[in-house]
């Protein structure tokens, strides 16, 4: 068995030479993360080709004691992918397994090795006339594996669900290095417990996901797109509860953006256009998809918009007359992100709220906020169907500076409200102190309980998450 | 603290003298299961009227060593919520926890105590305006706890989901008598392990789920259904794919039934009648929703019915014209089981398979126990949209004689073509044996290593599951 003088050349044995990284060259792309704000070192930057070999690695690294940090596309906004400064960790890369392995249009799934780049799965059920609906900012360098791993949300969750709701079945190598096959395509299977979303959202702490079971759904054949002005968050609400009911699942998207944001937009991105004539406190962007291509989609959004704005849930609304108008709205939303970071720097909060409580988390939350910084400049928006705020708070010319003092004041509110201060980015090591003041003392417990059932050693990407 | 000798008077003054049943008589209907295959003893039966009750009774069972058996409505199919005969443990009943503790239509969402009865919480979210889509046979006597506990499915699964994703939130009273206080009523939350998702299914092995947060949904406002003569499952399977990508969420139900089921319904049930003029060999019933009462929901049916025809895979269709239609058809489903229990006994498997592999799987298996059993009657019929058959195999006058060797044939092909022996039913003791040999041996330990970490003197419905 290997010990720690030869472990990097046991690896080696498994996985190939030009699979070890070890120059600083090589491995600094995996060990800084995707906001530049932690930087780790590794022993080495392992990319095995297949889950037998990581299997193997997985073994090695345990009768070494090395920790081990998965990593898919290192996308992670809140520093789970990269390694702490000890060095004693490898890097294990799953980006080498992107293989679609198949895809079953009858059974409507796809089997996906974790490094399997999300995009191209979006590209490879679309040539089988299916669609994958994750969809999120990342999509053209995320993986699977780390979709997974984190639970990611994105744009189509009020339709589709969470990551979590896309899985039927994994592949996991676990602390040991043994596997669980749990490939199944089943809908139903109730025999026992349902090990797959122990690792789902896990960060990689509990095993390795190396491939999963992932549902494909039917393309829409039918897209209609508006911006609405309200009034309030409190109305935004209204038009969500009324668009909810006369659409059910046809509404796949529901976005609440603060004028600041659009603002900022305009003020930014080159070819972006105000599309009302007059400025509106605050806008939401629907969207609506239909399988049929022969639903009156558009008639039927024009009819449920004329009787909100009777009920005076909304004052004004553009409905996309076009493809390319239904772009030019998305960008609106889709741009806030890249124009706040060309404003300057800001403080990013991730969070949910229940939908019900929105309108008052935000007048409460802005009052107390604006209360202690006068100059703050709230870019309040976000998934408004899934509870999901973007809450970033700007300081002009003091960057990062209050950063704590507006944590406090943001997450108090969002314990206050029965929040969560992570909706879809995950603990990592940003939140992992964090968590600690906000998650019940008996949850946290039963997590310890299964990280150390699993992982008695601690190797699975220690200092993340628990 | 509570000793063996005062345990039964300790639990008195908890949850008061009336609330703790021992005479054969007040205790006889918690010790057998549904079907009537298991009876077993208990020192008492225990009905707390609330969560703090429940947790203290949980604790004086942790110091006197006391297996808990948790019980909701007791309206388990594998005898998962009745003791064992050593009469050592304690049954304890949710059935007086059974408030609706709130429903918040803004966030479309209901806060639900364990023993509310599945029909009680569907006319509650009715009369607030939404729907709770959990719907099966037993939701008149079966509790949202063993719904919960069972992860359970029913009809509406294809649009709906299984049980467990219907869950938001939960409170449990964990094996040492702790208090999870998990209500969220988020959409979106990444902040560690996902801790609903152990309990959900863990039919009561691992904690009690005393409360839920459960989704709501719109009122579907539009009915449509068709009962379609299809020559095989293959041309089912079509027609079922078909559906799916005209409808995409509109197809709420696709259920299969062999002939002989439509027979057996037509011969034991009174008011029914054959749909068509010709006898077909495969039936396949199609329900759509609409949320909007203005879609051409029948004309569409129809439409799509007509290109099924005139691609071969339907041979003839009746289209409902009116509720009572749509009830006549439905009840040739809803009735088979009865049907089927009038006819005599017969050897049941809730069994699922991926929906792409049904066809064959139905072939193969058929074929094998017609050549080992030639008079066996076949009654194949279930959630084909879910991949979820109800096979139930009767032997004339042989009543469960060859249960095993049939079993034996079942299960073979089950897993063969990568299929689960318990699809909605659970494990309970009826499969907790048979489970090991289909379930990987990982997939056991891990399993058993979280059983282990939460309850290590396995006090909790003990002998079921693991």
């Amino acid at each position: 068995m290997s010990t720690a003088a030869t472990l990097v050349d046991d690896i080696k044995k498994i996985v190939g030479v030009h699979a070890v990284l070890t120059t600083p060259a090589d491995t600094a792309p995996y060990l800084t993360d995707w906001r530049r704000s932690y930087t780790g070192t590794a022993l080495a930057v392992v990319r095995p080709a297949n889950t037998n070999e990581v299997a193997e690695v997985v073994k090695r690294c345990v009768a070494t004691n090395t920790p081990i940090v998965p990593q898919g596309g290192n996308t992670s906004m809140v520093g789970g992918s990269v390694p702490d400064a000890t060095g004693r960790a490898i890097v294990l890369s799953l980006n080498r397994m992107n293989h679609i392995r198949s895809i079953d249009t009858d059974n409507d799934t796809a089997i996906v090795e974790a490094g399997v780049i999300l995009q191209n799965l979006q590209a490879a059920a679309g040539q089988a006339g299916r669609l994958f609906p994750l969809s999120l900012a990342a999509e053209g360098s995320c993986t699977i594996g780390g979709n997974l791993s984190t639970n990611a949300g994105g744009t189509n969750v009020l339709r589709y669900g969470n990551t979590r709701d896309l899985v039927l079945g994994l592949e996991v190598v676990t602390p040991n290095g043994e596997i669980w096959h749990g490939l199944s395509g089943l809908r139903k299977d109730n025999t026992g417990y349902d090990l797959k979303h122990w690792f789902i959202g896990a960060e990689g702490t509990l095993g390795i996901i190396t491939a999963a079971v992932l549902k494909l759904f039917p393309i829409p054949q039918k897209r209609a797109v508006a911006l609405v002005a309200v009034e309030s968050p409190a109305h935004a609400l209204k038009l969500l509860n009324r668009m909810k009911y006369a659409f059910a699942d046809r509404l796949v998207g529901l976005e609440l953006m603060a004028r600041v944001c659009v603002d900022l937009v305009l003020r930014h991105i080159p070819n972006t256009r105000e599309p009302f004539t007059e400025h509106h406190a605050w806008q939401v962007l629907i969207e609506l998809n239909d399988s049929r291509a022969d639903a009156p989609l558009g008639d039927w959004l024009e009819a449920e918009l004329g009787a909100a704005f009777e009920s005076g849930e909304a004052t004004d609304a553009v409905i996309a007359a076009s493809e390319a108008q239904i772009n030019a709205l998305w960008q609106l939303r889709e741009e806030i992100s890249e124009a706040q970071r060309l404003e300057g720097k800001n403080v990013k909060h991730d969070i949910s709220i229940p939908i019900s409580r929105i309108p008052a988390f935000i007048e409460k939350c802005d009052a107390a906020l604006m209360n202690t910084f006068p100059n703050i400049s709230l870019v309040c928006f976000g998934h408004l169907g899934d509870g999901n705020l973007h809450y970033n708070c700007g300081l002009p010319s003091q960057g990062l500076a209050n950063a704590e003092a507006i944590n406090q004041i943001v997450y108090d509110h969002v314990d206050q409200f029965g929040g969560s201060i992570s909706a879809e980015h995950g603990i990592g090591q940003l939140k992992r102190i964090e968590l600690t003041h906000h998650k019940s003392p008996v949850a946290i417990a039963m997590m310890r309980q299964l990280k150390q059932a699993l992982d008695p050693y601690n190797l699975m990407n220690p200092g993340k998450v628990v």
